[in-house]
């Protein structure tokens, strides 16, 4: 079979050298006779594990001390929840959010329902296509946080700045976009991020969180949802998602291999260059956002109809191109080019467009 | 190297034929061209891997149709939280507990955040080394749910009996039992297990509820843990950890393989008896629970003292015995002798045991 490259908005393309490095070592992990899979997440060996997957990815982000690093489980959308429970102020929260788009929008449903909520900005007018402009006189000063998505996997948007919040802690949703290009994260109060896009496998998500904003959860919050409590058990208050942990400290090693967030950063632009630039010298294709926020991991593009969307998919498929379908509320076409996909995987998919584009 | 035999408590020693499958297919499940791990949680190979293990596991535990099947995150200590949470009706939430050791306490302590807990029964006074009577006459009949543990992992306890309790809806926490041996599922109302044990690597939590206790929600309780979320979605309301579900789904092939829960039942009886059996008759060894309360799963025993507890330990570790080490909150000796471990890793333990007893 050809190679397959799969363009899949998440669990997606894995790093091929941290993928052959698990595999290898899946039944017997560093000649300990067992599989990180069979270990005690209280053993000294996955002691070293977890202490490693935080310390590459403090190096990878220049994370300081004054920030902890949390690997957690149940994805960005029980962040939705852990974040305003463990930052509004009982019965007096405050928050705002700027809306762009789906992902945006269940952070903000969930968090009305322990406090007050503002939408300061969005773009829901134009279908979220772009990143809205701040007008800072309508943030409210007294806020517990303010929220954005960094990056949009269905609307395929991106911030290309981070807003200035003043003493108002900002938090980032980050899942589609951690360590695809340099980011401060000393800007932020809060990070978080589902792994399954470029970090590991389903199942882990990472916090990165200011110190000082530990311990003021509010009074109904569960055990397991206080920052806290998962801090002051360096992430082992219960068993954590080893494999994930331990497959994210082999992608945090691969990242390093390839240069760093930097390196990344420019194979990312290139890869979102090329798909970009064939989109928008083709006939038939159509970018859907704004060339100013466009995001580099996720490529959401038109065909003229529903017919020729399909036909796309399908010929697409037959040529080792998968995943390409766009998200269920948004139709039409999407290419995710996480770190892990190649630059070759985006090439072939440009050479199949071109043909496709002349042919229909 | 010699054969490792892995006695860790959890996460523990998985099966030998569905770990060398997942390695088989680990870069290209079944000629996809990609790994599970890179699969989206919503396309159609995905698909059929989950619902697989849900057929598989209510044909396993031949579990009805007025039951949800649920494959969750956070592990058991999130249940501790989501129970209640899901349970109690709002402000005058009641509930039962027999209190059986660590987890019991954990799982009580959560519940009394949210409503009125009693704790019925508990062996308490003789460091949970037994499971409790219960007097009926102390149940409260308007409880919203009764708890129980059924396998204490640190004590090495387990109930040999399902407790009555009318039209409460008993609740238990399976974790280190679900699967060890035959049980009828459709005497509880909700039962929940984190997989680390008996099913798949950490990061998977399965609920079995039944249906009518869904969508009964105390009003805070945040989206992700409801469960009426996961039911409604059949479990991909958001990324599930799709390489445990998906190891989960070779586990119980294995068991089907094996000739289903009797078959295990058997096995585990013999295991466990083996090693009972060597304690009894031992000089120097003394096992920790009474006699008809033993675990199947987590023997717990004692030397005379902790030099040569320390040195148990190590001799053992140099005979490829790994992870024999008690709780951290019980100290001593413990050997997990889950669905994985084989007879012959039980016997090497016995033979090595009997070396020890004799030389000191």
């Amino acid at each position: 079979m050809d190679k397959i490259y799969n363009f899949s908005a998440g669990p997606s393309v894995l790093p091929e050298a941290a993928m052959k490095q698990a595999q290898k070592e899946f039944l017997n992990y560093r000649n300990t006779g067992i599989s990180v899979l069979e270990m005690s997440h209280r053993s000294s060996v996955f002691g070293k594990i977890i202490e490693s997957a935080e310390q590459r990815l403090r190096k990878l982000l220049s994370i300081t001390d004054h920030f902890q690093v949390l690997f957690l489980q149940g994805g960005a959308s029980l962040q939705f929840a852990m974040v305003p429970l463990n930052l509004f102020h009982d019965k007096t929260g405050q928050a705002d959010f700027i809306d762009t788009g789906s992902w945006s929008g269940k952070a903000i449903q969930e968090a009305g329902r322990y406090g007050e909520v503002r939408v300061v900005a969005t773009s829901e007018d134009e279908n979220f296509s772009y990143i809205p402009e701040l007008d800072r006189g309508k943030c409210n000063p007294n806020a517990d946080f303010f929220h954005i998505t960094m990056n949009n996997t269905i609307f395929g948007t991106r911030f290309t700045s981070i807003p200035t919040t003043g003493s108002v802690p900002l938090v980032a949703d980050m899942s589609s976009f951690i360590l695809s290009e340099a980011i401060d994260i000393s800007k932020f109060g809060l990070v978080y991020a589902g792994a399954q896009k470029n970090i590991a496998p389903a199942g882990l998500t990472i916090v990165i969180l200011r110190k000082d904003l530990l311990g003021r959860h509010m009074a109904v919050t569960p055990v397991m949802l206080q920052y806290k409590t998962h801090a002051d058990n360096k992430s082992l208050y219960n068993t954590p998602p080893c494999f994930g942990i331990y497959f994210a400290d082999l992608v945090f090693q691969w990242i390093e291999e390839m240069g760093g967030i930097h390196a990344l950063e420019t194979i990312n632009r290139e890869k979102a260059g090329l798909l970009y630039d064939c989109i928008d010298n083709s006939r038939l294709f159509r970018g859907t956002s704004r060339k100013e926020h466009r995001s580099l991991m996720n490529v959401t593009f038109l065909l003229p109809n529903e017919d020729l969307t399909k036909q796309f998919i399908a010929e697409a498929e037959t040529n080792g191109l998968i995943a390409l379908k766009g998200h269920r509320s948004m139709g039409g076409l999407r290419a995710s080019l996480y770190n892990a996909m190649p630059v070759e995987g985006v090439k072939k998919l440009i050479s199949f467009m071109g043909k496709f584009d002349k042919k229909n």
